[in-house]
């Protein structure tokens, strides 16, 4: 494998960045401008890591002779994730499920690239990338300080921006195996996640609902009482991200989550698991403003991506992002 | 009411700063050194806001004339609190059911000082000292990045560090308020929380121990069910934590927790909610290690409040305290 192949490009040109969002199904991969701008993109589904691995290094070595080489690199993955940079396996994915994947190291394919690379979980880098340019914004356009991103689909993940930094700690939040109660109307279901069975994820992910009703969630009538439940379930969750993180927004994304009407039933329910005790507006009156859809749809993952790229300069030159 | 008095000492002296401890029982006023030396101390019981206030404000008048103005204060105060820099109401208590308090002002008292003032949740002052000098530290003694403190009494509260802040976003954490579920030999008790009958602190407090036993929880049989389910409760917080938050150190302190034998059944509840789920050492073989007494005793509370003002002389300063 080759380093960045020499190019016509204009040294004084805008600075190129080198984006990855690895999902569990597909990868994209993208060369972006510091603005949001997707100079090139590729999609591709999900095979053993060294082969998508491998293509996602090829798009960027192609891509680079057609727009320079890029400033930095950015990895939003699926996880879970080592991100600690004391550890021996930093970078590399830890117990997944996911055939193949275990320990497989993301990095070591792109250290030849000779650039600064930052990784994080997908969805800390999309709660980043709302918080710059999506959903997480406040008034003056800036970003909020704390925003947790939820995304609800095959799986249920949550990430968060705090104090303007990406949550990190022991792990990474793990939103989707945190115990909800249980419904009334669902107490014959047992839930179908692997570890728990019905926590969170094996109550309320997308399979969950097809597992309940044979088909899927939007294929329910209105007033099946599937939509209470999930509602439900998810309004704890935002009960509990409130009391816990404490974020000033919380972005609720995922394919299970573009069925809109779902949004103002979670809002209810969070508000009935905080019963008033949260003395603030946003979760009150102004709650349809704290529990939002994605300002940036399905680009807040490579959006991340883009901001992880950004930070990993700013970081490797001693400054920080603004 | 009048500045600080003119002393004879010594300019050259170490600095001293001034720490209070707001608690609903118990104020704890204190003048100290940056290694945590306590140079004078004061306790007085809560009662109304002007007149607990007026008694703090004279304490540190009156001790200054003996150790000399101090740098800054700090203040670790029961909560709600109004903690937005930008609100009109900052530094005020929100809806406490604590009689005369509501909407009380505690940093008008001491704004004539003429010192830096920095205002926290008493956990999360707790959170800032345990990581410095208590049970947050890592192998080489320094402080770790992220450290969650809960303490269980009278309430159920929580604050934690988070890259080295303490924990504010919407508001701060208020861990007491999230619901567990219910453990099956507890379903007779329906909670005694005035806002939501039956969440972690409704079941998991001292009073609520008191309520179902009709005496405290150190007078009840080794082999009573109590244990048990309080460590369910409490064991379901800290696995809820470690997958929202996910500090590196969870610290249980405060009435209940003096009972020591609660540890271990909360860290096999802890391990049991998580089902091997996070694969990390310390939640398996080393959660002995990473749910732990205080290290601090019953002063993390002060020591969090001098922390405090250590980190409002370095602001005001235009530095960061290390």
């Amino acid at each position: 494998m080759t380093g960045w192949t020499a190019t016509m490009i204009d040294a004084d040109a805008e600075p190129v960045y080198a984006a990855i969002e690895a999902g569990g199904t597909k990868f994209v991969c993208a060369l972006a401008h510091a603005d949001g701008t997707l100079l090139e993109r590729a999609r591709f589904s999900t095979r053993g890591p060294q082969d998508t691995l491998a293509e996602a290094r090829a798009f960027f070595d192609a891509a680079a002779t057609r727009h320079g080489k890029p400033r930095a690199l950015g990895i939003a993955s699926f996880g879970p994730l080592e991100l600690d940079h004391a550890a021996a396996r930093y970078g590399r994915l830890l117990r997944t499920p996911k055939p193949g994947w275990h320990d497989a190291d993301l990095l070591a394919p792109f250290a030849t690239l000779d650039i600064p690379i930052a990784l994080d979980t997908d969805v800390n880098a999309a709660a980043l990338a709302e918080a710059h340019w999506g959903a997480g914004r406040d008034r003056d356009g800036g970003p909020l300080d704390s925003v947790a991103y939820v995304t609800v689909g095959t799986g249920i993940g949550g990430g968060a921006v705090l104090h303007g930094r990406t949550l990190r700690g022991l792990l990474h939040p793990e939103l989707g195996h945190i115990h909800p109660r249980r419904h009334p109307h669902d107490h014959g279901f047992a839930g179908i996640c692997p570890h728990h069975g019905d926590c969170l994820e094996g109550l309320a992910n997308g399979p969950a609902i097809v597992a309940r009703l044979g088909h899927e969630l939007g294929d329910a009538a209105p007033t099946h009482p599937i939509w209470d439940i999930e509602a439900d379930y998810l309004g704890q969750l935002c009960a509990q991200l409130a009391l816990t993180l404490s974020p000033r927004r919380i972005v609720l994304g995922g394919g299970v989550m573009q069925h809109e009407r779902l949004f103002a039933p979670i809002r209810a329910r969070t508000q009935h698991w905080l019963s008033g005790y949260l003395a603030r507006r946003e979760v009150e009156a102004g709650i349809d403003d704290y529990i939002v859809p994605p300002g940036l749809g399905d680009r807040s993952g490579i959006l991340g991506a883009l901001r992880l790229a950004m930070a990993a300069e700013a970081q490797a030159k001693g400054s920080r992002l603004p």
